[in-house]
């Protein structure tokens, strides 16, 4: 059976959660998808870096205690990014660290490194997809590798991969979509008489929301993903900071009780639309939805895209837009269309 | 560019539509997909049947006046199935007639001879994969050749594609769909006042309904698509004979109110899941959905499946579950995954 080697950069939520399902789902995962999976080495500014080309021992890793690095288990308490994703013994690099939402970096640089040394790469990051994703792709397809980033965009929903899949040739005209579980979590306790105030703390209580909630409320994280979506869906080369952005933060209990009355729900939508000369006009603000609209529903924390298209009219994906598991689940889908990919091409 | 010769079975509404969209859209279709689509023969029980290797005149064809057959444009006034898919010059067969209900066929032998002659073959009949998938798959492998059928459920709407490609590996555990659009427009018509009498006479007004709705709100039309969900997506090998069924007729309009005046919404839900030891269950039944649940707010002509699954909790797709022109792309996505799985495997 073909084995892939995978470098892991990152080893919080997301990678641990990955690391975990590739360690106790291993032979279950390798007759569902005909391969396997060697953790060959790992890097994470806590815990320092591991390398062995014959395989981390995975389950010696998932033991670390707290406050134990890399070094209890062979490897070294530092970490070096660029010299680990270019030398690492690996076929696929697996990115899940931060990003900083102003210009895609450190994960940006992260994705250039692999894909320059030759390797495939997935993250769940949405920087360096909102940032680069042409330059990426095309240095990609130069280095006959694949750059993949379902995660970037509602997590393991497989939007992006929907659209450039199943629904390829389907004639994609725009999309419109609720994609920060955060901001509909609020807006949904704001109908049930919630102040925003009140709302964004209970958000905070469940997780949901960070203690600095600007990038949910404030609509950069959906435009991020728009970014995304209108440069994978329809074809543009638009940078984040050219999406016109508001958020929720206008949206009163009045305006939202109003709505109600008649039915009608407050989302935060982001949006793309292609014209027939290929222009694509982007946005990221509330829309007061009626109630047969196929994002009305969409409710709490669920995630959803509806595509336009001229032969199906409107086809909508709704799923989990966060979520450690889910995200991780992200990742196994990119690598099971890099093994796919690789599979076509030699 | 690659071409692919094309056996048209049927030229009703579907069949007309996709050899209207490769004729006008041709250069479109070859841009995005890669591939040329020759149309080398048609055989329909009304208009007889015409071959011609080097690509018969799709203008003149789609030019037939009413009466007129193809022996107006050096066809033949006869057809005789068998022996068109069988020696037709054609890489691809497209099926597109009448399927019994009850047996599947003649759709199932249209298929069968086409497999058995080295065909690819793609169909929007139920019959053939709800009576038979595991014998037409087993022999399209066997020949080297594709049985595909996304058109079967929710026409063009990539139900099938999605859980056997983006979702691949996601611990599917179940299903829940609105699978008859008939049904769901009528429940929603009931909603508004209406008695279930009003609501199919208008359904019938409408077009959505059928002279006799039988198959519609009696369920076994969920029931071909439940068996077909069931056998593609749980991997179980269920005949359509086997689901139990029960339909939408016993729904009164004061069921109807009552649980509209606590939110919830009568749909008529087509549902299969796994049990741990590889056990499937499956059922159509008339449930009460709460306001919250992924499918409450499907409403009209819609359909929706829902997927449960292990990694990503609920994912939900929505869109068309009928239409000549959203029936005619499940054909076309059906031919782009017979070029996909073509150019792999040499």
């Amino acid at each position: 059976m073909k084995n892939y080697n995978v470098a892991l950069v990152g080893l919080g939520n997301v990678n641990r959660t990955l690391a975990q399902i590739l360690h106790t789902d291993a032979a279950r995962l390798a007759e569902e998808t005909g391969f396997t999976l060697r953790v060959t080495g790992i890097t994470d500014l806590r815990l320092g870096t591991v390398v062995d080309p014959d395989g981390v021992d995975m389950g010696a890793v998932l033991a670390l205690r707290q406050g134990e690095t890399f070094a209890a288990i062979g490897g070294v308490e530092t970490c070096d990014n660029e010299t680990f994703i270019r030398t690492c013994p690996a076929d696929i690099v697996v990115e899940a660290t931060f990003t900083n939402p102003l210009d895609g970096e450190p994960a940006l640089s992260h994705v250039r490194w692999a894909l320059e040394s030759g390797k495939s790469v997935c993250t769940t990051n949405k920087g360096p997809a909102a940032f680069a994703a042409r330059e990426l792709k095309a240095l990609a397809a130069e280095m006959g590798v694949r750059f993949e980033y379902e995660g970037a965009v509602m997590s393991g929903t497989p939007v992006l991969r929907l659209a450039s899949g199943p629904l390829e040739a389907v004639g994609m005209t725009g999309f419109s979509g609720i994609l920060n579980g955060t901001s509909n979590y609020i807006l949904g306790r704001m109908e049930a008489g919630l102040s925003q105030a009140e709302a964004i703390a209970e958000a905070q209580d469940h997780g949901y929301a960070e203690a600095d909630p600007t990038a949910d409320i404030g609509g950069s994280d959906v435009r991020l993903k728009v970014t995304v979506l209108a440069n994978d869906i329809l074809g543009a080369n638009l940078h984040a900071h050219e999406v016109p952005m508001e958020g929720i933060t206008g949206i009163t209990p009045e305006m939202v009780a109003e709505a109600l009355s008649r039915g009608a729900h407050w989302k935060l939508i982001g949006q793309g639309s292609k014209a027939d000369d290929g222009t694509v006009t982007v946005s990221v603000a509330p829309q007061m939805l009626d109630a047969d609209h196929p994002l009305a529903g969409v409710a709490g924390a669920t995630n959803a895209v509806m595509f336009d298209t001229r032969f199906l009219g409107a086809v909508t994906i709704s799923g989990p837009g966060a979520g450690r598991v889910e995200t991780a689940y992200a990742l196994l889908s990119d690598i099971i269309a890099i093994d796919a990919y690789s599979r076509q091409h030699g």
